[in-house]
């Protein structure tokens, strides 16, 4: 169909503007990390600090938020009891990451629930997925991230489904939850309002615990700099699948883990891939 | 005897498939790390990763559930009160590693039995040898990895019994316990259903804290992918063997440490160890 | 006029005396890291550590009192219920840094004003600078470090009020608040008693979250190595502008984060910025 | 005076023996670590292994024995609320490093007075030094490394009066504290039971926090290796200070921390230090 385009990369990053302070570059909030799910909020709030975003603020569980911080001290980490605490953390965010490693119990219920009722740039991964009102009208500063599993579940259909026919999947989603979004995989499907594009560039070092968290966390980033959702979205998923193949090149895609993708995510962006 | 063979090497893995996600990779359960003993929990998950399992779940003590995670992120980590807890955890699983800093006290003992009870590939290590019934039929499934200290409690003897004949250790073990396994040491013997082989290859940088937690996370690791497991333990005992030695060789047999493996596994596996 | 002069480098430190024994290299008191902000305590504290403190002590929050010193075990760690367990940390200390993610809560409010009551070499960073008195006379021993958003709360005016004349800024703050300082941003502006100098150099690899805690804990390492303010403020301003043009140059600026800066601070420092 | 020998290196270890598992490499207890002072604990404890013992075990305070292990994973740590507890932990190890951040109070003095009690080989460093009998027959198990300060304190002197003589301050500290020692600082003095050597290597590099520390924790290795204390000590010092040459070396002797040392202690012990 004409509405379907082939992308093979992005460009890298024009030089760091030099008159910049850190607010400039806008403050990411992830809202994830249910018991036992640290690294995935983590994972996803460092890729927000490794694409360029100028403060992430992590609200996460209360178990795990005097430790969150300790392997990433850069990060502002906030233990939440209870969603009326997110209000604060809210008002000082210029886009958030909802889901990783959130989990389905009534914590996570009561943080999607307030997060889903703000207007500011929002990217539901993961967990938060479960969380989606049925349908929606189009909100275009909303972006979903569902891996084959996820869109088999919100479609009410097989994985089989899904892939046999990956982009009339992607229409799907974007058709009833009213939003932009990427279904993971493979020749990862986009959906932006007008068009889809599959992504050509990727790796199997990409097929590994945490990659989808980073790759939330790097569209939070980029959201937070400014960039809107239909131009941050295609940018995330290309630099994403070139820092896989970056990190194939250098060590291999056997036994890659998701942390192993920072340096090379900084190196596609500050346009080094090659040096 | 004609049923032993000597091992000197294993192919590095095929190129890892393009069309895979995390899912295609496995799922490698650890219960492991009683109090004081997190480390060796968190040493046999992350050896699962660096072998390319797609997702390693950590089932622990709870004093450190809410930070084993922290330095590495890409772990899901659940802290069990009781075994009962197990029972979604095993659902997940395509693999089990038992043992790794088990302790053996009454929560050790939960867990182990548990564990015990089902019919997934597992590995046994540590203290978890210590929670065996006394004789079993053969169960093609489960691999033990004792080291001759452990070996000689298993079969009422001395270590010094144990060394002298290596090989009848090895036989006397797969026959009472009906499993497969590796005897550790210098010149490793494997014991499958029908041979026995020796590993001639190896390093004293593996004679160090943590080496065998790596071990029994790799076998895991391979199991969770799909690999038999008299195909599996060879294949792992070997790439251990050679990661300590390319250890060895880039700085030295002396002070090396079990996290140092990580890197020359993934050398081995990719077949870059040469490069 | 005739009393601003431009400034572009600093030199490298002279070679590290070798008769001298930790003692000699001061101790630096970190009082930082209310609630979820451990990581910023962490930050100024290695950074009196990179620039060459012999011993850095840091009173923190009782939440994370044990666990801050995780990622870096050369840190001595406090965690501070009360403000009067200070009296102990400050009989040895040679300087003291207050603020990176204090808070301004009442154990914050508290911990200020007992720092504040001491005639020790000091720096007053973030929210730290909550704390001040509306005005005092000269203190040289004193040294404030705020970007512009803190200066326009501190002087009462709006950050553009700040941009717009960022020289009579500075001298704002020093005639008002009595101390040196350097109101930071591209082109830092640093006030001493008698004169104001603008730092030249910098990176856009400084805009990031912790790049400020990082600055104080330089500062602080310089005083307590009984280098006068006056000194230790240019030093250690242009040192971090060089760290973070360095830091650009080897990996790009584009998502560095502040513990990036520790190892061009010391190539700074030791004088190998170019080999 | 002709007991006295200058000593300018020592050479590296033989290749580790190919047939030895970790048992062979012996145990070191580490009794250390007071509330605020877990990195000591932690520093002291990895040095052991990465000079080559084959196991290390943590007794420390209970604050932290949650979270030791978790930047090197390869430690077993115990949390002990009483010195009853030690017993089973004593049975285990074939050398003992009493002291790195133990502290003062009531704890620490159980902890000292159980451990002075045992006949293992015994390195007693920091704050176990204030624990120590006023007077004691000489006993070549036992190992005191005291800097100025802690001389001067052990003899009742002035630290001024400890530098205008070290030579006769050692002989006065061998003597009346009846066991081997090293006086730290530039030029450290070892005392042996017949003669005294004046270490003369050494770098600036090791002036910093918890480099004492570590030298602890090699001797404490060596010890548990098998080898003699009259050859453990001065061999434990000369790579301590070949490893502070290299890493000034390497990176400059500004800003070094102490667990830099490790990668250089390796290359000093494997004989790679020129390579």
């Amino acid at each position: 169909t004409p509405d379907v385009q082939l992308v093979l990369g992005a460009e890298s990053f024009p030089p760091k503007p030099r008159d910049g302070h850190k607010g400039r570059f806008g403050t990411v909030l992830i809202v994830a990390g249910n018991r036992g799910m640290m690294g995935a909020a983590r994972m996803a709030a460092e890729a927000a600090l490794r694409i360029g975003a100028g403060k992430v603020i992590v609200a996460t569980h209360p178990e795990h938020a005097a430790t969150l911080a300790i392997g990433r001290p850069e990060l502002i980490v906030h233990g939440l009891d209870a969603a009326t605490l997110l209000d604060e953390l809210l008002a000082q965010a210029d886009a958030i990451v909802l889901g990783p490693g959130l989990g389905r119990d009534d914590w996570a219920k009561q943080m999607a629930a307030r997060v889903l009722s703000t207007q500011l740039p929002l990217i539901i991964d993961a967990d938060g997925l479960g969380f989606l009102p049925p349908s929606a009208a189009m909100n275009s500063l909303r972006i979903m991230t569902p891996h084959p599993g996820e869109a088999a579940r919100l479609l009410g259909c097989t994985v089989a489904e899904i892939e046999q026919d990956r982009l009339a999947a992607a229409r799907a989603l974007r058709d009833r939850f009213g939003m932009l979004g990427v279904l993971k995989g493979a020749g990862s499907v986009l959906f932006l309002p007008d068009e889809l594009r599959v992504c050509g560039r990727g790796s199997p070092a990409l097929a590994t615990a945490g990659s989808g968290d980073v790759l939330a966390g790097m569209i939070g980033g980029l959201l937070a700099l400014g960039i809107v959702p239909s131009e941050a979205l295609p940018r995330a998923v290309c630099w994403h699948a070139l820092a896989g193949e970056l990190l194939a090149e250098q060590s291999g895609a056997w036994g890659a883990v998701a942390s192993d993708l920072f340096e090379p995510i900084r190196a596609v962006v500050n346009g080094r891939a090659n040096g």
